[in-house]
């Protein structure tokens, strides 16, 4: 009803028919295949029939048609475009609408659209329609947003805030899993009567994907409330690093449910593969992100394909951890992160732009689809309820996060220069949603008498975070009054006033023997400049003096200022070449200095 | 022998071990799957499992494993994303050597990698390796090409052509399919001892697909030897339309092999299906066009999808035309020349160079795809030899080619202003290279005894055009002195003169009584002007003064002209522009005038 509503006061009729008309002719093509017998007779005679039919003539039609119908030659590629239109259009019209996404996020609108097709879906042939496989997913659906999210991530604050990420994300995640869990079993204790054929294993197995705070929903979120950068590289910079956590507890304790006995050592290996599945994730995502840059450097005469290396490693460091059993995401995030600033040096401009451009592109369809099939795959037939079960899970995985990021922060503010407040911990401990990841994941546990009540919980759980949590942080954080993001970039002053300060910090740090964040970085730099670029950098590249180079992109940003502008395109363009700049030229440097 | 000679005096070992690496990669863990037992256990444990082995337990692993490997999981985009890394650094590497590339054609060098690669995979495992199958061929590898082709198609000469390039590929192709196919049954009935069991019907079907001149074939040879444009897109124009008549007829004879007999009725029915096709695809393309730039005119508040429109609508009327048995081919072009200048004024700048970098970058995978798998595909098991069959084919697709260019070119000479030479003859008969099309519709073919001989005579054919005729057609040019391209773009003053030309001939031929395609092309215009444009083109973009337009557009191209620039990007861009200046703004083409 309520997605009926929207199409009733959304303005773009235009839009919705071109919807309902996709949706149908995809529907009626794909859906009903029995009830068309000449499209199987055709098939005969199309181009589709190539091997097995040899020399039979049984089902040979008996006169020529001049006009004839193949569907099933061009079957998946003709849905998966349709499927992909739907997305688009849909996108295009609550953009074109204006004044709707200013109220309900992108995320809700579209997953009440995937309700409505799946409704209809339902409605035309009376079976559920099709669900998001796990596999397309997990495979072609989260890398394209996880590897523009590593892209266009904010190096800077994400390494200054790196320490506090981890804790949240490896303890917090233990935290809530723990938690969530044990206290799940505890109720189906008491409610011995229907639950009590779900153990302990079960519900950590299910309480390790509902506690995994979602990226893609995160992101969709958080783009649209434009609160402070350090907010909101610590909501997404921790969405993006528990998947190392929760893949693998989510895998140990399927493993765990598998073996007749778990003793010790398993747990304690269980343990090391914590470990081994983030650490090896950083592994390859830096190999490959080290080999792009180097492959980038040698396509100066071969500039049309150079964007697609991009593409092309960081996929291929995302399927290879996956094949390895480690966190994809967190090599496609490394491999993004290492290969940007050699693969910006090295190509054009004009290959860089198509590079974001399609970057955001891509992630901007996968988001699309994903919402839309998270609408669509609710639809279903199997569906288990209980109150007990579903309330306490949400009431829990609410608790529980507000406690854990409470606990976590009293800890980390001791160590912190700048302290995360308490508006700050309420809206980290809110924008906890979650997303398609846990639902891919519940459909991948085997099956088990109450897998369709985990499978209910979920999405119950998924539609509360993004719809209620989701409509209503923006107003809260209006409420709550909390820091907002700067409307403008820093100036050149600011930055190299904010530049200057982390230089004389790096060297307060190494005249007192303290060897901090300052220092590090100070040292990485170095190391950068002297070997990394000159061995990863095309040298005409290198060679140009890097005064001239800040002018050039100040020139460029001006120019690009003029036209319609992609959100968050270069927010550490300017200062990664002021750093630079400072290091490149001494004179500079000593000439702010004294 | 020639491909190992080709890697010994290629200098870029560097890129040449990368490949070897990744084929080695590719084929030791996608060939040999049944040696890796623990693989396939690990599978059971991996996430990969989900359905079908719920509750099983035994093939469950007796203890936790801290590593493990699941390729199957991933295989699929894996081994694709490995085809694609090789294709992609191959080319690099040609580039990166330099001198190689202006010796022998790119295509050249690209089958030689994929005989080398091909045979590695036969010297491995012992078997054929994979053949480029036709639903991968006409489905993912060919829509990329065609719709780059069409996309950057040259309009203005292209439809001043029209006329000479249906010409040549509707009669010339008619003449060529008959005449070797009567003249191969000829040649089969001489020697009947070996080939006395391949029909008429079977010469034609076989000779339909090998007279067949191949799009992507002729673009790379002819994008590097710079012949004047006329005789390029006269060449380039056949190749294109010629889709149409060859796919038809390919049918036509496949249908009639089916039949128990052909009669009249058929006869005439393909004759008309070849009509329908061809106007079909037609019809498709520009429907499809024309809702691709209604579309983009709604995009101006979702920039970041706006470039997949071009994508999604173009090969959408591929597959409605590979799905009503029409062709493929003339629709995307169709559907790319409709909404190009549309697109174009809705878009942003950015957006278009994305869109354009985009379409090269994947065509050019695409070719580079498609003739690494022509060489793969060449190393197989299913060889059968006849020196008759095999030299008689060669020799007949080069004789009816040439006599079929004569004769036409004669007739057609009567009628055009500007006459197609000698030597201009001479280039388009000898440029008449076959390639993956054939090769994809030869495996087509039902079984029969001789379908390994066709096999093997369709591979020669291709090769000897593409090596012999494809290296010795600049040499060739060079020796002939055939006009070659004008290195620089048309000056203003020479546009707006050659502008100022055609309306004149418009008016005079309007005065005289005469319809001719100066009075269509400016009724079109002004229609287009009148009406399409108010519907297709943003109001905004509309309003402003067309002047201003053509001088940003100089900046923007003087601006682009320091950086690298993309072959052809826009070379009827200027032409497109300065057409409009002049509708737009009387009083300017008036004060040419007067």
């Amino acid at each position: 009803i309520s997605s009926l509503r929207l199409y009733g006061g959304n303005m773009d009729g235009r839009c919705t028919h071109a919807v309902l008309l996709l949706l149908c002719l995809g529907s009626c093509l794909s859906l009903t295949p029995p009830a068309q017998p000449f499209v199987r007779q055709e098939k005969a005679s199309g181009l589709g029939s190539n091997s097995s039919k040899g020399g039979l003539s049984l089902d040979v039609p008996m006169a020529l048609r001049v006009f004839s119908v193949d569907y099933y030659h061009v079957q998946a590629p003709f849905e998966i475009v349709l499927w992909i239109m739907l997305a688009s259009l849909a996108k295009l019209g609550f953009h074109w609408s204006g004044r709707l996404p200013a109220v309900v996020p992108e995320s809700c609108l579209l997953i009440m659209v995937g309700l409505l097709v799946g409704g209809v879906i339902y409605g035309v042939r009376h079976s559920a329609p099709p669900t998001l496989s796990a596999d397309a997913f997990f495979l072609f659906l989260l890398p394209p947003i996880v590897l523009d999210a590593g892209y266009f991530l904010p190096g800077k604050l994400f390494f200054e805030n790196l320490g506090t990420i981890l804790w949240y994300a490896v303890l917090g995640t233990l935290w809530n899993v723990l938690g969530i869990g044990v206290c799940l079993y505890g109720v189906c204790l008491l409610a011995s009567g229907s639950l009590g054929d779900v153990s302990l294993l079960h519900c950590l197995l299910f309480s390790s994907l509902i506690a995994a705070v979602d990226p893609v929903a995160v992101l969709s979120v958080f783009q649209e409330i434009h609160v402070n950068e350090q907010l909101h590289i610590l909501v997404f910079g921790e969405s993006l690093l528990n998947d190392a956590v929760t893949v693998v507890l989510y895998k140990l304790f399927e493993s765990f449910l598998r073996l007749p006995v778990v003793t010790g050592v398993d747990v304690l290996l269980g343990g090391c593969r914590v470990l081994g599945v983030g650490l090896g994730g950083l592994g390859v995502g830096l190999f490959f992100g080290l080999v792009a840059a180097l492959t980038s450097r040698f396509t100066s005469r071969a500039q049309v394909i150079a964007p697609l290396f991009v593409f092309l490693y960081s996929y291929l460091s995302y399927l290879t951890s996956e094949m390895l059993h480690l966190s994809g995401i967190m090599a496609i995030v490394t491999c993004a992160v290492t290969m940007k600033q050699y693969v910006e040096a090295n190509l054009s401009e004009r290959s860089n732009t198509s590079i974001q451009y399609f970057l955001k592109m891509w992630s901007s369809v996968s988001e699309t689809l994903i919402f839309i099939f998270l609408g669509v795959s609710t639809i279903q037939d199997v569906h288990m309820w209980s109150w007990a079960f579903v309330c306490s899970t949400l009431l829990l995985c609410l608790l529980w996060r507000a406690t854990g990021v409470i606990l976590l922060t009293a800890v980390v503010n001791k160590v912190r220069r700048n302290v995360v407040t308490f508006r700050d911990q309420f809206i980290i401990a809110y924008g906890g949603l979650r997303g398609a990841i846990c639902f891919s994941l519940v459909f991948l546990i085997d099956d088990f008498p109450k897998k369709r009540l985990f499978i209910t919980t979920t999405i119950v759980v998924i539609l509360f975070t993004v719809f209620v949590q989701g409509m209503t942080i923006k107003p809260l954080v209006e409420l709550l009054e909390v820091k907002r993001r700067k409307r403008n970039l820093p100036t050149v002053s600011e930055e190299i006033h904010s530049r200057l300060l982390d230089h004389l910090l790096a060297g307060i740090e190494d005249v007192v023997g303290y060897w901090g964040q300052h220092y590090w970085k100070d040292k990485f730099e170095q190391f950068n400049q002297r070997y990394l670029c000159r061995f990863l950098i095309r040298e005409e590249r290198q060679a140009r003096s890097s005064i001239v180079r800040v002018y050039q992109e100040l020139e460029r940003r001006d120019e690009r200022a003029d036209e319609e502008h992609i959100t968050q395109l270069d927010s550490n363009l300017l200062s990664s070449l002021l750093s630079s700049m400072l290091f490149n030229s001494p004179c500079l440097f000593s000439h702010f200095l004294f």
